[in-house]
């Protein structure tokens, strides 16, 4: 049976990609006035300088920020001037305060598996901000743990079994990415829930896996949550 | 009597703030390159702009980098260059990839305290880079727990007690903060071993508590470790 589960909490509890989204699209704008955006391929180049800070920043807002100065600078051949600079600072800042909203009928899927299971918030990213967010989402009480990681990889979801006395048979993980949340907790032997949302970032979609296992079931929304959840026990106990 | 015993990281275990003055060094040098130095007080406000930051940034290199871009930006009304804003970054680079170098006689002292209580490290600052400091150190095996956290204050070390199932009175901190790793715990009813180092930033000397104190022994280097936790131990038995 399934003793355990534990829920991402950017775009699983609430909306987040949206907004680095929208970041990419104003240093887009901002680049784009002195380098022809359809020559240069200004999205893959900012990826490409991200992916590759990753080993040095980690994930989150403020790497994405000197990440996207970096590269504008890089891009332009530092033609780019210092208020277009000072802009993409004032951008990443924007990502740290964006208000957290709570996706759809979320409250409650938690609060109806919580009723049976220990829940716990697995979410990554930057500590500083993972902790504001948590604190704004007005979710925390309904959680047994909370652990704000910087790597969503076999070795952290290993940790977090330990620290709870559970094996990887009992637990299930709910979250939009199969990269991150769904491949690492199957391949432990696990379950998942995958609830993908709109959009992705591209790094968290460089994956193999597939949702295609009996260990998984996709669902549209929150209110899929709970029946997922049963069908998945049922497995288990199975 | 005392049960667990918190250690510091940055500056207590390993050397840090020299990496984060040399920064700030040669953050001062660019810039003087534009104004003033003498008349602009470039240290004072650079403290300013981080300070104001620290409730988006949190703690760590990647926010002082932010910080650093943001007052060069604003001290030099925009007349710094775009190569000298690289740079910048680059000094933020270079904190965060800097050698791990442990303190003199720190891993002996923590051995030491680790045959007679749980040793737990509390450690304040950026997730990633302070993952990757623990991981270098080599001395993650030493300790029961590690906590990485975003502050230190009552709550936090309050959360840490409670996962330790130990009380106040039963826990004391080894660190080279007055303000986060001694004033809190002493004020819960906790011990401490304050062991300055050579250079303390300005944010962290900011504060009113001063180790005069029953409950607080200053030592010198980590060779005094030992005593000062049997002087302290014996003081909480009785």
């Amino acid at each position: 049976m399934i003793e355990l589960v534990g829920f991402d909490g950017d775009d699983t509890l609430w909306h987040s990609e949206g907004y680095y989204q929208a970041a990419n699209s104003e240093f887009e704008r901002i680049v784009g006035h002195y380098v022809d955006l359809a020559d240069t391929r200004l999205h893959e180049r900012l990826l490409a300088t991200e992916r590759r800070n990753l080993q040095l920043f980690g994930y989150g807002a403020k790497g994405m920020t000197l990440s996207m100065l970096e590269a504008a600078i890089e891009m332009t051949e530092s033609r780019i001037s210092v208020a277009d600079l000072h802009q993409i600072i004032t951008i990443g800042k924007d990502v740290l305060t964006h208000p957290v909203e709570l996706l759809p009928g979320i409250r409650a899927a938690v609060e109806a598996v919580a009723q049976r299971h220990r829940v716990v918030l697995i979410t990554k990213g930057d500590l500083f901000h993972q902790e504001q967010k948590v604190h704004h989402c007005g979710l925390a009480d309904l959680f047994h743990r909370i652990e704000i990681v910087s790597e969503k990889d076999a070795r952290t979801y290993q940790r977090v079994l330990t620290e709870c006395a559970v094996n990887a048979e009992q637990f299930l993980m709910v979250g939009n990415s199969l990269r991150s949340d769904i491949a690492p907790v199957v391949h432990m032997g696990g379950w998942g829930i995958y609830m993908p949302y709109h959009v992705t970032w591209a790094h968290e979609v460089d994956t193999d896996f597939t949702a295609e296992s009996p260990r998984v079931v996709q669902v549209a929304a929150a209110d899929g949550i709970a029946a997922a959840l049963s069908i998945l026990d049922a497995r288990a106990a199975a």
